[in-house]
């Protein structure tokens, strides 16, 4: 296993965990972390001993934004941070634009587990995993206009789509505080559990995401519904009909349907 | 009326009622349900004594998903299921693409009335109808990634635009069983009502659609809506100014403004 | 301050507000009043003094839709409504298409202040605001399918963007009336409060993006989320990125950080 600096990693059952590990700093996000991240997320994306790949924090948060000597730097400077150390040759980048789209392009579901403060790019981070699980605690905000910075990343983009219009510009235009309760309820986060609770119900999602599901469907799923983003719905029924006749010739559709039968768990294989 | 194998089909007061007919297989899709739905709801679609078409499963179950028959006949040959027989000359199904968009181009609203075991291409058949309203005990799940299968038929399209990308990504990827009440909590269908009131709430539905609004409404509103799936928003404005300029010329408009001003029931023409 | 017939304006600390002022027709919209409001809302627009926009209505209602003498001379006629007295060579004005383009345009933020019943053309008004919040008590309707027309100036393509297709399509098939309640449960206004405590919890909100968040961000993120109407995702973040370099070299950016890590509110002036 590689070894990290300001990430930890732990693989159990066929689970990836990635914990973002500078809990005196709420685990606030440097290009030293984005690289681990992204080097760690690629690496399981092509290990097929990996099924799911969870995110979450080191400590009382998940990730609190931008290191702040990060942001003062750029302040003395008046110019652009350094963009994190991704090698921009790798083909996987390609699929998909921006900072984040190597999350888009990894084949495994990608779920966050939002243990506490989750702020500015570190809430950027966590919309663009799969899945989101926080606990009811945990504090968020979009951070930006509070800064005088704007909609980074795609997240004017993304926002208004996963949460309505009108929450959307409520949350980028105050920036204000808002718990993980909230969150659930606006649709940001698929569940709020107490967090004393959280990780045990992200474990159930993930073992089920493991065992229960064809990695091969669900790679696929993924990779369908980030492509809508860049398509119409005419193209995207044209890709599901020819996904669908692919399926039909693959061992795990033979196994769902063998298993279902037999009323028996699947062993899917992933092909 | 047409005669049907597989389908069962009412008229009573401007709605015509279309019950999936085979109860002891949870009206489990096959080629010919699909041929006699269709049939059915395109002859309503120019029959100017329908205004609402109400689909709903006879027995326990609304639909099961695929008939496993066909499943296992696909799965032994390894090769795509035949299509269902439509015919693929009409030109009202040229309008909009895919397995399901006659559903779409039917100028009348289509009611899904889901009054169990919901799954598969049974949820996506439920998905293309325009109001949704189940039962709280109905179970729904969307089956394909335990089959082995993709997001069939454009759902990786709509659901996240219905339920929001979080909450389609967990029923995509779990394919986990849901209920009506959490079915109505994630915006899946409009309401969810104890299985007993369940036909009486959409009576209430139907009634108020076949008497108090403006069938000549109803159907073009059905068509802007659809058509904003492939089209700009300024196209949309731009139908919208056209459509508006030729409401104020018909009976419909001149009656709807009648009926207000002298504070009694309209009587609609839909012209 | 210009004067005006059927509006009313009031600045105070930084915050102006729009009331429309026919309560005697719980202000029902006009051309008169349209051309009011869009010039109100464009010197708004360039006043560096104004941050924020409140309309709301005068007496018990909002806007009740459109004036009825207006539609019944248009049924008279059978002939459009004559457009609102707009300047079409505004330069404003066509950054965005349609009727209610200008608000978009706007660089300060929008909130609808929803004290009372609120139909037909002033719902789409409202929908056209950033933030919605409304008094419980509010009775809202679409209205248009219950007079014969049709889903006017893109409603039919914000609102299933807003509240998901399916209650996009039983408020715009229905015309049911629905209270404000509902619009809060159903995501189309920020949220629903007693009629006595509305105004004072919509000074809450204007007078912290007034004071604690950097106009020219919130400038900013209104033109980013706006505009995604018209774009890509991959265009978007295009955008992102040259606006996140460009609010580098800001002095809101360098007093969003300093006030913070100063622990003192911020003082930002726009730039």
């Amino acid at each position: 296993m590689a070894q990290y600096n300001e990430i930890r990693t732990e693989v159990s059952n066929g689970v990836l965990t990635i914990v973002l590990n500078r809990p005196d700093r709420l685990n606030a996000w440097t290009n030293v972390m984005e690289a681990e991240v992204q080097q760690a997320v690629r690496a399981a994306g092509v290990d097929e001993s990996i099924r799911v790949i969870v995110v979450t924090g080191e400590g009382r948060g998940f990730c609190a934004g931008a290191d702040m000597a990060g942001l003062q730097s750029i302040q003395d400077k008046g110019e652009a941070r350094e963009e994190a150390g991704a090698d921009r040759s790798n083909p996987i980048e390609d699929i998909y634009p921006g900072r984040f789209g190597y999350l888009y392009a990894c084949p495994k579901p990608i779920v966050a587990a939002i243990n506490g403060a989750c702020a500015g790019i570190g809430l950027i981070f966590a919309l663009y995993a799969d899945l989101r699980y926080c606990a009811e605690e945990a504090k968020f905000t979009t951070a930006f206009a509070q800064r005088g910075l704007i909609a980074e990343h795609g997240i004017a983009w993304l926002l208004p789509r996963l949460i309505g219009e009108a929450n959307a510009l409520d949350l980028l235009f105050t920036a204000r505080k808002f718990d993980g309760k909230e969150a659930a309820s606006l649709g940001l986060v698929n569940a709020a559990y107490p967090v004393a609770e959280l990780m045990s119900k992200v474990n159930d999602v993930t073992q089920h995401l493991a065992t229960q599901v064809s990695p091969r469907s669900v790679a696929i799923m993924k990779r369908q519904i980030r492509e809508t983003y860049f398509q119409s719905f005419e193209q995207s029924l044209d890709v599901a009909n020819r996904e669908m006749e692919e399926s039909f010739g693959t061992f795990d559709f033979k196994e769902g349907v063998d298993s279902f039968v037999e009323r028996r768990p699947p062993a899917f294989q992933g092909r």
